[in-house]
């Protein structure tokens, strides 16, 4: 099942898809223009990877890591679809990052890769943009890369975790102003999800509404203010953005 | 003023110190061993500075940062006064580190130094523990060095701003088992606290709750279990825990 979470008349619901308008949990039926739409999930500890797929790793001409590059992220990062996320004066190459996020679902501390995926509620799409004037090295970038506000869309839809056949084989696309700009697949990831929560959880508690964002593939490319920018993973819909 | 938060029987209180016992939120007086100390804020976004002492920069053997070294640590991390870190099995260096904590009170951005006071709520004491095993270089540590489940006692006390005269002329001390093993001066900072705000500020929006941990001096060495290790700065208090 997908789900949203949008702000209309005043308060907050949660969505599901009719056909192509909302129906939200107080019953009634909107249109997706109508609302304001929110990340789907709340989110608490927000990790994200950098350099998890080895063309992109390349692309910056880095190596590839030996184990996962993790950093944090905080909640002034986050807006839902449709939004609105500002070009700041003082950079001049600010990338869009097409990533599939994983939501944590159930507490768990030392679990194996085996049984990894019993501890995911779902997915959705980030889109983790990178103000790349400020990364200093490859380990953990300085947070004016990767911490402005409202630079981290995420949505539309949460995906439960049962509509998934095989997250490791999801394609990824972005689309700048209806162009095809980027273009991979997380079969691709250097660390795949069971490894990323093992290697987590292997030294501190994974909580509910922890989120994995899982890196991006090779295609990054400089954004202007006023492009319109679509990231899209399989299965998971598209998540609009709009550069200002 | 100081104000904690404790639980007790059941529910959380803020609770005042009345000559040497707590006056809880609901009136009841209780001795400090009666009680279960929290974090005495909840925390909202938290940002921790490496090497933000010349002398703390030496004794690792890095160069002074030419900007604040700014990293981001998880909810995971916190704990209250009295309560216990665990050494990880797979490490050999677990260092505390007594740190100035500034509690932001209002929502800013773009705030200047001479006004970068305005924003702060109050200061309490953390004690950032590392585990320098997985210390890879200096840019923003690891998440095995500095986002371990308990690994940073705060307390006991929020500290109102008003009542502490200078914030940047505070002494700060270690004492393991009751013997001094760290001692300096929130005045040898590299990075003052109005800068820090400032230099945050420029690029994101800080707001109420959230919590800067402004670096710890020369003086850290390893810790063993069943250590106490009490970290003080003056006007704050002390705060004690417990290596298990």
């Amino acid at each position: 099942m997908k789900s949203a979470r949008v702000a209309y008349e005043g308060d907050i619901f949660h969505a599901a898809l009719m056909e192509d308008r909302l129906k939200l949990s107080n019953g009634k039926t909107v249109t997706e223009e109508e609302v304001v739409w929110l990340p789907p999930i709340q989110t608490k500890t927000c990790f994200a990877l950098g350099l998890n797929y080895m063309d992109h790793a390349s692309e910056l001409e880095f190596q590839a890591p030996e184990e996962p590059l993790v950093f944090l992220k905080g909640p002034n990062t986050f807006i839902g679809h449709r939004g609105r996320t500002k070009r700041p004066q003082d950079v001049t190459h600010m990338h869009y990052e097409c990533e599939l996020a994983v939501v944590i679902g159930k507490q768990t501390k030392n679990v194996r890769q085996s049984e990894a995926y019993d501890y995911v509620a779902g997915y959705t799409i980030a889109n983790d943009y990178a103000f790349r004037d400020y990364l200093e090295n490859y380990y953990r970038p300085n947070l004016r890369v990767k911490n402005r506000d409202h630079s981290t869309p995420l949505g539309p839809w949460f995906v439960d975790a049962s509509d998934i056949t095989d997250p490791m084989n999801l394609k990824l696309r972005t689309f700048v102003n209806g162009e095809k700009v980027q273009e991979g697949s997380t079969k691709d990831m250097i660390f795949g999800i069971p490894h990323l929560i093992e290697y987590l959880s292997g030294f501190m508690t994974l909580n509910p509404g922890d989120l994995i964002l899982t890196g991006t593939p090779k295609g990054t490319v400089d954004t202007k203010v006023g492009d319109e920018v679509i990231t899209e993973i399989e299965g998971l819909g598209q998540l609009k953005n709009t550069i200002e």
